[in-house]
C-alpha cells in the first residue's frame, strides 16, 4: 500500500509500505477512506519528539471501512464505516477504569499513553491501518455525516471539548476567552455553549481567524497585537476577569495571557502543546484560587460530539478548509504548513 | 487597650491602641481570649506586605467573647464565645454567592479579598478587635473545646484542609503526598483522611517534623533531602506517582517537586505562599493531565471542621506547641521566630 | 395602598391595606411595577395552605423600584430598579451556607422555608412591599429587560433551571423528556440547552402547549394522550430511555411517566407541586440506578439567568401571554385560572 | 464437578455439573476457593426472580484460581488468584463508558445487565466458573488477603460504599443514619467513614445487630421498634434531620424511614431489594430538595476497597461469621436462612 512515511527530521515521502497485518485479537483493519494532518505531524517531522521512529507511517486521525476483525472484536464488523479515534483504550487498564484513555497502560509496550498512531506505531495517513482495541477505539459512522466532518472527531474536536470546555469547567453564564483561533481553538469556541457559555472571546494575532471565530460561535473578538488587549478583554467582564482561560496556542506567550485575564476562582484550561517551560506567578497566583488543567484528550466524549455533529449543532465542516486526494499527500502537507499564508484550518485527503 | 503594633519593616510594639468601635451594623466588637501568630506575620514584619500601613494591629486568628453587636447583627449576643474566622464574608456579593469567600468584595474598600484583619483592618493580637460582617465571619464555640483548639479554626486548619485536601480533590483510597510538614502541611495530613486517603506521605527536610507527621496521621515519611527521595515516594505508589501532591511550603523547589510525583490525572494543590515566581513545565506536563490548584482559604469549611475537633476526630491540640499570655506577646514572637530550633508549631497567646 | 388580599378560602379582593415599613435594618421597600400570578396562588385560594392566614396579602414574584432602605442594606439605594426573588435568604445560616436558600432559617419566625412572601409575609400583589434581607433577595434590574420579561425571573425561569435541569443534571448530549408544558415545564424546555442538551421531547396532553414548546426550544414532541406515548418517547432515545425526565405537572400519573421512560443511570427531576402521594416502583426500580431529585427553587442561578435574558438566549418574553393593570388584578386572575382556554402562560400585571 | 443446582422453587442440590469451558476469547475459567451466600440466592430459591432457569449453579461471590484463560485475555494468567466481581462488565458498550457496570450491555443475550452469574449465567457456588470479560471483571488478589475477606469484595462492600455511600453523597462531618444493620448495611457503616461522615446512626429491630453496628464504625444506635426511635435519631442531629439516610433493608417500611429522618437538602440512598411499590409523599417532600438514589452495584470501587481491606482499614473480616466447606454447601445455607436466629451475618465456603 502507499503511506506517508516519516523518513527522520525533515524528510517524509508517500510510498510503498507493507500492508497491516491483525497482530491481536482485539485489533481491526481499516481501509482509510479520509485522513488529515495535525500541528504534531509538523512537530515530529522537525525532530520535535524523539520517539518517533524513521520509517514509521504519520496520521493519528481518519475515518474509513473496516476490511478485518480480531477474534475477540465484538461491536464491529467487516465493512463497517468507522472514525477512527487518535487515542487507544483497553478499556481494563487502571487508567481506562477511570476514563483517563489518554494514558491507556494496555498497549504492547506499556507505553501509558493513548495516542500511539503515528507515533509508537503506525499511523493513518496510509491505505491501511491497524488498529488496536478496536471495540474501544472506533466509533461507528452513521449515514449522512460526510467523512470530511467525521474525520474532525478522530482529534480536533473532542480536544477542544474535553481539554478545553470541561477542563475549563465552562459552566452557564460564564465568560470564556480562547487563546489562538486556530483548529483546536476553534474547537473550544464551536463547544463552549454546550455548557452555556454566554460570551465567548476569540484572542488571535490575525484578524482573518477572528472572523472565522465568529462563525463557529465566538461572540467577541480582540486582537492580541493592540496595546490594551489585556482592557479590552477586562472590559468584556464584569471587570475581574474571565471565568475561563482556554490556551489553544502552545508557547509562554499565551500561556501568560491567560492567567493575567482570568478572575479569582476562574479556571486556566491548557490545550496547547507546549515545547518550553512557562513561568506561572505564584507570588501573584497563589492568592487568586485559579486552577489550572491541562493534557492529552481521552476522547470519552467522541459519541456524544458525533451525535451532534450528525444534528448539525457543531460547524465540523467549517474546519475542513482544504481538500486533496491521497496521491496529493505531499501538497496537502505543503499548505497545512503554511496555514498562516493558506489560511487553512484543516486539510481533508480522500483516497480518491 | 494593648495591641501589637506594626511600626514598619523590623518593628513591632505591644503598645496602647484605642479600642475598637462599631462602624457598621453589621460589626461585632470582640474581646480576643486567644490568639495566635502565622507566618504571614512574619511576612509582614519583613516589609514583604505592602498593603500593611505603619500603625496597623496585626493578626488574624483569635478566640473571644463578643461585647457589643451592632443592630443588624442576628447570629451572635453579647457573652457569646466565638471563634474569630481569618476570612471576612459580607455574605451576598457576587463571590460570596460562589462561596468564594477568600475573594468577598463587600467590605467598605472593596478590596476584593476577604483576609483584611491584621492587613487592611485592625487585627486580633489585641485585646479587642472589630468584627465586621459578625453574622458570617464568626463562629459560636461551643462547650468543651479549649481555646487552644478552637483558635487553629481560625485559618490553619480550614487551610490545609480547603486549599490543600479539597482543592486537591483527595478520594477515597488515595496516595497522597504533603511536602512541608510545618502547620499548614500537618494540617492538610491531619484532614486527608476525611477523604479517605489510603496512605499520606510527609516530605520535610526536618526529622523532627517527620516524626510529627506520624502523629498527625501520616502513614510514611520522606526526608527531601536524601538523594532518591523521589524514589522513595514512587515506591509508595503503583509506580506512577501519587494521587495528589500538596506543596505546603511556598519556594520554587518544593513546587517542583510537586509536579515531579504526580501521577497522569492526578492534582498539584498549592497551599504555601510564594513570593517568587516558579517555572511550569509544561512542555513535560501539557501531556500528564494533571491540575495544579491554588488559593486563600475560604472558611466555608470551619463549622464542620469544629464539630471534629470538638469530637476529638482531629487533633488540634497537637498544634498548639507552647503557650503564652498577652503580656508576653513579643516573647511568643520570638519562639515562632525561631520554629527551626524551639519546634514551634503554632504558639498560643492567651489573655492571662 | 391597594393590594391583592385573601380572604379565606375561595375569597380574594383588590381593596386597602396598609402600607408596609421596615422592620429590620436588613429590609426594603418596594414599589411594585409589575407582578405576576403563579399556580401556587390559586392553590393558596383553594385554602390548599394552610399556613396563609386571612388577610394575607398573596404574589412572590414582582420587579418594582426601591423606595426605602434599611440601615444595614449596602447593595441597594432608593430609585434602584430591582427583581424581587421568589425566595429571601438571610445569606449566614446553616442552609444558606450551603447555597440552599429554599430553606433559609433566618427569618423572623425560623421557618425553615425561603418562600415566604404571599405565604407567611405579605407578598407582592400590591402597590408595595416589604423585602426582608435585602440585599440577597433582590437584583438589580439592567437597562433595557422589559418588566414582563424580569419577572420571569422572580420564580419561574429559575425553577425550570434549578429544579429541572440543574437537579436533572442534564448534560451535553442528552435526551431530556419534559412532562407538562406549562410556565414551568417550558422554563425548563428553554434552559436545557445550557447544559447541551441534544433532543427535547415535550409531552402534554395539549396539542396547542405542544406547539407552543417548539417555540420554547423543544426539539420533539410527543402527546401524552396517545396509546403509543411511551414508544414514541422510546424512539426518540437508543431504546433504552431518556437521559433526564422532567416532571412538571404535580399528579400521580406523570410521575409515574417519567419513572417508566428514564434510562438506566438516568435522572427523574420533579418540579411539580404535588397535592398526594405517588406510588415509587422500587421493586422495578432499585436495579435501575436511577436518581430521583425534587424540591423548591433556591433561586442561586437567578443573576446568571438574568444575564441570559438580557443577551435575548432565554425567550422570556414568550411567556407572558396576557397583560393587565393593578386595577384588573381580579380579570388577570380570571383569565390565569382558566388557562386551557385562555391559552394563558403567565398574565403581566403593571402598575398602570 | 459439585456445584449448587437450582431446581425450581424450593429445590436445590449440591450435585454433579458439567465443568465449564472457555466460550468466548475474553472468558477466563476459574477454580473457585471460596464462595458465599447472598440474601439475593435465597430470593431465588423462594422463585421470586423468573428469568433464572431450572439447572443453573447459584451464586455470584467468589474468589478462585484460574485455570485457562481466552485468547484475548490480556491483564490475567493461569495460576493468579482472583476475586470474581458480582458484576460482569465488557469495558466498551455504552454504558460501560460511563462506569455504568450494573448495566453492562455487552454480554451474549445483550441483558442489559452486569449480575449474570447464577442468575442467566452458571455461577460460583461450584467448583470451577467461567467469567466473562475476564480482563474487567475479575481483580487480583495480593498476598496476605485471606479468602474470607477477599470475598466480601465479590458484592458487599462494594454495594454497601457505592449505592449506599457514594450515591448518598456522604461528606465530610455529615450525620449518616443506616437502617438495618445486615451485611450490607454494615458494608455501608464500615465505609462511611472514607467520606467523612462524623456521626453513623446505626437503626434495627436487633439489639444484637446494633451491637455489631459498632464494631463495623456506627457511633450511635436507635432500636426501630422503639416509639420514639425518630425522636433519638433527630436528637443525634441539629434537629433538621440527618445528612444521608441509607435504607439497607429493601421492604415499603424502612424506605418511609428513610425518607421521614432526611434533612431538607439530604440525600435517601436506597440499598435495598424491594418485593413491592412504596409511597412516596411527595405532597411533603417535592419541596424539602432532597435526593433519592438507587441502584445495582457498579463494582468500580472494588480495587479501591481491596487496598483498603489489604491495609486493614476495611474489618472486612468480622462479616465472615460462619465457616463452612463446600461439601457443607446445604448446612451453610440452612445456617445463613435462619440468620436471624445463627447471627450469621456472612457464611463462608471454602473448596476445602
Amino acid at each position: 500500500m502507499k503511506a506517508l512515511v516519516y523518513g527522520g527530521p525533515g524528510l517524509k515521502s508517500w510510498t510503498d509500505a507493507p500492508d497491516p497485518v491483525i497482530l491481536n485479537p482485539t485489533d481491526a483493519i481499516v481501509q482509510v477512506d479520509t485522513t488529515t494532518i495535525c500541528g504534531t505531524d509538523l512537530h515530529i517531522l522537525k525532530g520535535d519528539v524523539p520517539a518517533v521512529q524513521v520509517g514509521r507511517i504519520l496520521g493519528h486521525e481518519g475515518v474509513g471501512t473496516i476490511t478485518e476483525v480480531g477474534a475477540s472484536v465484538t461491536n464491529f464488523a467487516v465493512g463497517d464505516r468507522v472514525i477512527i479515534s487518535c487515542i487507544k483504550s483497553c478499556g481494563h487498564c487502571t487508567n481506562c477504569a477511570v476514563s483517563l484513555y489518554s494514558h491507556c497502560l494496555g498497549d504492547e509496550g506499556q507505553s501509558g499513553i493513548g495516542w500511539i498512531f503515528g507515533h509508537l506505531i503506525d499511523g493513518t495517513q496510509a491505505e491501511y491501518v491497524r488498529v488496536p482495541y478496536a471495540d474501544n477505539s472506533l466509533h461507528k459512522l452513521p449515514e449522512g455525516v460526510p467523512d470530511a466532518e467525521a474525520v474532525m472527531l478522530s482529534d480536533i474536536l473532542p480536544t477542544g471539548f474535553e481539554i478545553g470546555v470541561q477542563y475549563g469547567q465552562v459552566k452557564p453564564g460564564d465568560v470564556v476567552a480562547v487563546i489562538g483561533a486556530g483548529p483546536v481553538g476553534l474547537s473550544a469556541i464551536a463547544t463552549a455553549g454546550l455548557y452555556g457559555a454566554a460570551t465567548v472571546i476569540a484572542i488571535d494575532l490575525d484578524e482573518n481567524r477572528l472572523q472565522q471565530a465568529r462563525e463557529f460561535g465566538g461572540t467577541e473578538t480582540v486582537l492580541s497585537g493592540a496595546a490594551d488587549w489585556k482592557q479590552q478583554v477586562l472590559a468584556l467582564t464584569d471587570g475581574a476577569g474571565v471565568d475561563v482561560a482556554i490556551e489553544a496556542v502552545g508557547i509562554p506567550i499565551t500561556f501568560s495571557m491567560a492567567t493575567e485575564i482570568v478572575r479569582p476562582g476562574g479556571h486556566v484550561a491548557n490545550v496547547g502543546v507546549h515545547g518550553k517551560p512557562v513561568e506561572l506567578h505564584l507570588e501573584e497566583l497563589w492568592i487568586q484560587n485559579i486552577n489550572v488543567s491541562m493534557g492529552l484528550v481521552n476522547t470519552n466524549t467522541t459519541p456524544m460530539l458525533l451525535k451532534l455533529v450528525a444534528q448539525k449543532k457543531i460547524p465540523a465542516e467549517k474546519l475542513a478548509t482544504h481538500h486533496f486526494t491521497f496521491n496529493q499527500m505531499l501538497d496537502a502537507y505543503e499548505t497545512f504548513g503554511r496555514a498562516a499564508e493558506t489560511k487553512a484550518l484543516k486539510v481533508v485527503v480522500t483516497r480518491s
